[in-house]
């Protein structure tokens, strides 16, 4: 079936970004620098902060940026583009500069994510790639944040590849999910990618395959003798308990442990608290519960909050299709050419002109012209030269501490899983870049 | 970068199909006949109906399914699974039978989609893939068919590519849009897969990296004099359609007419009486106007009430995304195996067991058992028999006219976009259907 790969991934894009190329080359424009920013317009009400992720698939792919023969007959076969500009289609490879925020630092609304200075038609044509990847693992890896938030001392795996849109969104949603703070996936092209943590045992149907539960049970534990963690809710969650702890006994004649039971109907938090009675009160204490079905952070939190003895839980839904908010406003814009700063000032969607740097310090952020210096640590560091990358990419565990370390020294009020209404962390915009937002402004006057 | 494709799409399976797949090869089971249905449990209050989509996409997928080298190697590698159960997996190809609603065709909440019988072990592994894949598709095609349902008689161009879940969301959503009502999309490989019409012409940034948007219009008409289609919204979206009249008119001079102009920000109906205003009085009444920016079915119908005189709508983010509902309660559950008709009777999860087949009339749909003769078409058909299609892939524009059909046929309320609270279309059990439920789950109390 049609699948995007490295070789088609350049046709991955809005016609327009090959119409304004093509019309750039035309024009004698196409190799003129320009400098394009992607940046998160709005923060929604449901998040307090975003979480970078998707850049290492952004260089990678700016790496290997090109058009194939193929994707060159296909854009021949629309009678649209002329022979000289699919001729320098053909020899295009991104030789620009990018400066970007590392994956796994906290950002904010109207802070740039990635900046690109490069010839205008190349810099133009990645913009629908670059929204598209960035914007999804972004997305993802701030959902899961807060489930991580929501987890505290508590682990969580991902569950979320039947619900996410498309493979590709399974595949690196689970990546953003792992760089936000889950623990393991389900996901296995995922583990087998990414070096993520693999796990899974049983679904409902593997129990209704067998006459009853005990044996269903059972002939699991004697397949995966280390991995026995029975699910328990198909019929009736505590009388699965119970059936779970009667098997538990006969595997530990055999020098099989029971690891774990998992929830995944009803009441979790008052079901966990029967089925950790039940359990104890067997001499199973060692045995974990896991608990799923429909959780995201809000019910994480609550069950949290009741104590409830559950020891992981499976998120899968709501964190891989980000259901409260399943966009960000983010965006793409050009910044900066050869006459100097440029801006949008439409209704609504105005820009702010220059190529900017964002400064951070305990207690806020200011966005500034990037030949500024101003208190704090700058967010954005230069990625790519030249079309070459300048780091071996980060690896994805480093990349995950990272983020969990900078989450945890936001304040509280930005780590607060409620709505917020005005600014959980101050983005100050410098006097510099404010006063050259105006002179542009005035000059479309 | 990792991308999924035929070779590793096997993986794109959460862990547990493979675990439960190695402990019925183990049991001696993995090769009993089995019968999974997949579904969707509830309708979401914002859905009327879902269009069934993806269906290809599962076929092709199942008819390539294996497990090559480098997925063997992995899954080796987690030190899990037994040499004999690799070796199986090996040389296991898809041998089942299937039955499914061909694309297009209007569906409601319990209905199955998509019927396997097939080896147990073969069956249980199908699973993420298939609800990945016709849940996304069928998500998508539901929304762009609200979408479709607001145009009425205008037209609608998929513009989601940048905002969709990753890169296969962005082909595979723009198929589904095109499939709901969409008559075009921006996305080009989505023009190069699957023949859908592709459409675009600039940006804001186009315009930014001109002196003046009179020049940015000129150049861009020069080099495509068949597709001048202006954005006029950059600075002022009244002067910008003044400008574009001037340069209609020195365009005039050399033969080229200009198409349209689009509007991307502001009050789209408003903007759009002044803007048709401003034309008219020039003599461009022939001139387009297309619309577009953060606008979703209702923000259309809107519109279209306002009689604003827009000709087409480039719709994205909302539809793409599947924004107002970005995921279905789809699911894939074992109904029958050897022993006869099974089902789940976990709290609030509860399914209907047996092999069924879905009639409907023009007034409702019946679920039946499959061996049962009801009023009405049968809405599965067989689509494979030993892992092989019956049928050639329906060209997608078939599926497309089916599509707008069906949805024409379905009764006001059902084609309403306002939160439905009952039941829009009235869809029975058979009599024979619940005796059969009421059995099984007696068995189980």
């Amino acid at each position: 079936m049609p699948w995007v790969d490295d070789h088609n991934a350049s046709l991955v894009t809005d016609l327009y970004e090959l119409t304004m190329a093509a019309a750039y080359h035309a024009e004698g424009l196409a190799d003129a620098t320009a400098t394009f920013e992607l940046w998160v317009r709005r923060l929604p009400p449901q998040r307090r902060f975003l979480l970078a992720a998707g850049l290492d698939d952004a260089l990678r792919y700016l790496e290997g940026w090109s058009f194939d023969d193929a994707s060159l007959d296909y854009l021949r076969s629309l009678d649209k583009f002329s022979d000289g500009f699919l001729d320098h289609l053909a020899g295009l490879r991104f030789e620009g500069a990018v400066w970007a925020v590392p994956e796994g630092n906290p950002v904010f609304d109207g802070e740039p994510l990635l900046r690109i200075t490069a010839p205008l038609a190349q810099a133009q044509l990645q913009e629908t790639f670059l929204l598209n990847a960035i914007g999804f693992q972004t997305m993802i890896a701030s959902k899961a944040a807060r489930v991580a938030i929501a987890c505290g001392d508590r682990a969580f795996i991902d569950f979320g590849a039947r619900r996410s849109h498309g493979a590709d969104a399974a595949l690196k949603g689970a990546r953003a999910a792992y760089v936000g703070g889950a623990a393991r996936t389900s996901m296995v092209l995922a583990g087998r990618e990414y070096g993520i943590p693999v796990t899974g045992t049983m679904a409902h149907s593997y129990v209704q395959a067998h006459p009853d539960e005990a044996t269903a049970f059972e002939a699991f534990a004697r397949t995966f003798p280390d991995d026995a963690v029975f699910l328990i809710d198909t019929y009736d969650t505590v009388r699965g308990a119970r059936i779970a702890a009667e098997v538990a006994h006969r595997l530990a004649e055999d020098g099989i442990a029971l690891k774990g039971v998992r929830l995944d109907s009803g009441d979790l938090a008052a079901l966990a608290f029967e089925v950790r009675h039940v359990l104890d009160g067997e001499g199973l204490g060692h045995v974990q519960i896991i608990a799923s079905g429909g959780l995201d952070e809000h019910e994480v939190a609550r069950i949290v909050a009741s104590e409830a003895p559950i020891d992981a839980f499976g998120v899968g839904t709501s964190m891989t299709t980000s259901e409260d908010d399943p966009n960000l406003d983010i965006v793409y814009k050009l910044v900066q050419d050869e006459r100097g700063p440029q801006m949008k000032v439409s209704t609504g969607k105005r820009t702010l002109p220059g190529i900017k740097q964002v400064w951070r310090t305990d207690t806020g952020d200011t966005i500034a012209l990037a030949d500024e210096r101003r208190a704090g640590d700058p967010l954005l560091i230069d990625v790519m030269e030249s079309g070459m990358r300048l780091h071996p990419p980060a690896s994805l565990k480093r990349v995950r501490s990272h983020a969990a370390e900078s989450i945890a020294a936001l304040p509280d009020e930005v780590r607060s899983l409620e709505p917020h209404e005005g600014t959980p962390w101050q983005v100050d915009v410098s006097p510099r870049l404010r006063a050259l937002e105006e002179s542009v402004a005035a000059a479309h006057r």
